[in-house]
């Protein structure tokens, strides 16, 4: 077997811990050092031959890192940190600020094409797996619509949201996606949906002692934007059981497109996960992707990339030879 | 917009008719002529810019087509027709005898590479599609189990083991998923299961006049290896229910990884079709590598490929710029 492709991660939070878990699951890679903005002695990560240390001194292993796994969010972290590591190492991150991605992409291309690198950008399931059925399904079907859903799943963003008013000490948040308008969808029907027709959000809270139930759920429920056009359920419950039942991070949705040949032949298209732990399976992805960053490189394909101009084989461990005999 | 990429297809029968319709859903490619093993005048393609030819006159065309779509088939088309085609032109194919694809590949990578041409290899949706998720979902989820089934759908060689049957006049095959190995799957139980416990198998049969039904049943349900092994229900119908129920061509089917990750979460992937003319859907995957094989040749990439070694971007009629603006 050849040399095993050596892997940095950047991060050490539930991304960064699921990568460490999938790198362990590789064949042909190998996780080098954890870097973090905090003390590397607090770090409890138990992998003896993997080192832990300061985000500053990752340009002191340039020679020893084949490709960084950047786990930083994308409100703050990534806009920066991409860059930065990308005029040093080919990365790969999970950037999913869909609005802000062209910018993003010209930032990082600029860097890694300036020092040779390459950065795959915005890599994970939405963005990332959903992104990719996405177009093929569009270039398969022209005369059709693409639809989105996302959950079952926990919210951050809405979960934070909730945990915001008053009263509430704690809570979570899970967004489902409308059983009857994915059964429209997959019948064919290609119907006009807003995001709000196509799923509805459902609450479990935590109230404060004395806190007045019905306000919050009123406050909760008319929520500009978050809530307020969804159907939403409010749920009080106590704090033993937002433990032992809402402590995971599950997730998921769909990619469905119906479309059209010939003479109105419908031809249903659908891609879906259903994830235990959405950290755990975006880190997964991750660390695919960056066996395709270190190849791509090797191929003097610099610059950023994203997972539309990565070859399925690229990301595979397996020879062309294998797949083609066995996956083919 | 530049100049359209020009198409040839060989062969005219529901593929090529499948890819006559596809090709008119583009709005970047263009379809110049169809070839034919038959008398060309008897074709009734009804398109007056598509020139319709013998297979023979297909190298004064040279200069003109920039990919063919070979739409023969696999037992005795394909294997002579993809070398012979690949050496003068851009090729896809849908050569779908998977026990046979290392050998395929080999004597058509030898011509394309010979030749300085681009031959796209078993296109379509199982190979193609299909395999592309068994490949992502096994770099992904590197612990884990794969599993396809097939339909609901007809399948053409177990319609035609069951009309070779005596006393059966006319008839088709379906083969069906099974619902509770399907359920078991998805649970990400990965349970063990062979091809017959994960379908089952349904015949309508039109039967000769007088002919004796409960020997018909008995023979196609203890036929070996068509139908031996698996539950299959025999259902008599008339020629007249046959043509209005059973005529058009309908398939689909999934493709489910269960993995794990961590400390044991489970996670599910999964990609599945439902289409009512699986000629049309397999046609349109192949218009759409067309435009891949196309764009691979510009860029020097020579030989025969498969679905593994196209980028997403590729079969793409969007610019790189838009696809990560809107479907990243």
């Amino acid at each position: 077997m050849s040399k095993k492709i050596k892997l940095g991660i950047v991060g050490y939070g539930n991304l960064g811990k699921g990568a460490i878990e999938a790198i362990k699951q590789t064949p042909d890679m190998e996780l080098v050092a954890v870097f973090t903005r905090r003390d590397p002695k607090n770090l409890n990560i138990n992998e003896p031959n993997v080192k832990t240390l300061q985000i500053q001194e990752a340009s002191d292993y340039k020679n020893e890192i084949d490709v960084m796994i950047l786990c930083g969010g994308s409100a703050t972290d990534l806009p920066e940190q991409t860059p930065y590591f990308a005029s040093m190492f080919n990365t790969v991150d999970s950037y999913d600020t869909h609005a802000k991605i062209p910018e993003f992409y010209e930032s990082v291309n600029e860097a890694a094409t300036k020092n040779n690198t390459t950065a795959i950008i915005s890599v994970g399931w939405d963005p990332g797996l959903f992104s990719i059925n996405r177009v093929l399904a569009d270039a398969i079907l022209p005369n059709g619509e693409n639809y989105t859903f996302w959950g079952k799943g926990l919210s951050q963003g809405h979960s934070d949201a909730v945990r915001r008013v008053e009263g509430v000490k704690n809570g979570v948040q899970y967004t489902i996606p409308s059983e009857s308008a994915v059964d429209k969808v997959r019948s064919g029907e290609n119907p006009e949906l807003t995001t709000a027709d196509k799923h509805s959000r459902v609450c479990y809270i935590v109230a404060e002692e004395g806190a007045d139930k019905a306000k919050i759920e009123k406050e909760i429920k008319t929520m500009p934007n978050y809530f307020a056009d969804y159907d939403t359920e409010v749920h009080f419950i106590t704090e033993e059981e937002l433990k032992r039942d809402h402590s995971k991070a599950p997730h998921g949705g769909f990619v469905i497109r119906g479309g059209n040949t010939g003479a109105g032949n419908k031809q249903i298209y659908e891609f879906s996960l259903k994830l235990d732990s959405n950290p755990e399976f975006t880190a997964s992805v991750l660390v695919a992707y960056a066996r395709a960053a270190y190849r791509l490189n090797q191929e003097k394909q610099y610059g950023a990339k994203s997972v539309f101009d990565v070859a399925p084989g690229h990301i595979s461990p397996r020879t062309r030879e294998e797949l083609r005999r066995d996956y083919l």
